[in-house]
């Protein structure tokens, strides 16, 4: 690459991070809380185990005190079939609308906490809080996943999960992408030679 | 959809969050510690206001003792371009190896923090560490974003940023993708109509 090619320039210092997750946060449900969703991109894993992640939320949103609360919630890991409902969660609030149907999801049975899976996305995961950081404009939630289900097509014959399958959903500097070209699995860049799983994905090119 | 195509299946609770970013993060190169790079999946925005994102590091990694003295670092966002040495430094340890001349990339001057950035990779955002989380397996690095880098030709004529051209890399599931097609914009699904830009990214379609 040249010089030039690689000339910066001074950018406001923002939430520059990218492409990060654009999930459906279901809660809700139990007690007094009607079941809602939220649409969430401030997401992220934070410990491998006990398998952790972090959801971050204005005080401000509705979901707020349900999380807060209850300390449960799925993070709904949406397909491409599921973008119009993500967008259309991150807009409207809970307060006055029941989301799940005015998205036309269907709200299904949790393995472990109180609140509904959104049974059309791919993959479901079950939290509880374990801690909250007031950071700002947003509270952490950092969560310990508890269950985790997966939609039965997502698996082959022999039972392993394809996760390419679930067109999954990616969110940049504030617009949504499908996953394109598969590029390589963890480690290829010192694999000895290609899989043949890694030749059937890249369509043969090297 | 259904109720066939919607069946679930229970798996293993894990660290399922997915697309997640693959980036480079950049560390060291103040007092006795050499300039290192490592690669975290386990990376999100955590607030908007301050602008701050974490990082998820193993103690065991090299890099570990240089984040946390230093308690700076800079998150390079690599494009298709860095795919090869974003997959290198995640297996390859810093402590016998240079990494910045072992991936072939060019540390470059930060604007605040006292470590390099990755001059090639199009967006470096640098980050001071305000709170660590001993978490499990991880510890958890949450810092603020004082200081953000893009290249410049990612900027259209009139310097708008164009994130789009830095075809960025995505992870899920142990694989790495390419982002694909254009979906919308965030709120696209309430539009009253579609903008040019919109129109001209989705190449006309609706």
């Amino acid at each position: 690459m040249t010089k030039q090619a690689m000339a910066k320039v001074a950018w406001k210092p923002g939430t520059m991070l990218a492409p990060v997750p654009a999930v459906l946060v279901s809660c809700g449900g139990t007690g007094q809380w009607r079941p809602n969703l939220i649409t969430i991109a401030w997401a992220g894993t934070v410990c491998s185990e006990p398998p952790m992640l972090s959801i971050a939320v204005r005080p401000e949103r509705w979901s707020h005190p349900i999380l807060t609360e209850t300390g449960e919630f799925v993070v709904n890991v949406p397909g491409l079939a599921q973008a119009r409902a993500v967008d259309w969660c991150g807009v409207v609030s809970g307060r006055d609308t029941d989301k799940f149907a005015g998205a036309e999801l269907t709200p299904g049975a949790a393995q472990v906490v109180g609140c509904p899976i959104v049974q059309e996305c791919p993959v479901n995961i079950e939290c509880r809080t374990r801690q909250t950081l007031a950071l700002g404009t947003h509270t952490l939630f950092l969560a310990e996943i508890v269950a985790v289900q997966v939609s039965a097509e997502l698996l082959d014959e022999s039972g392993r999960l394809m996760l390419e399958r679930a067109e999954l959903l990616a969110f940049a500097h504030g617009d949504y992408y499908a996953l394109g070209k598969y590029v390589g699995h963890f480690g290829w860049s010192v694999a000895k030679r290609q899989t043949e799983r890694d030749r059937q994905r890249r369509g043969g090119e090297e």
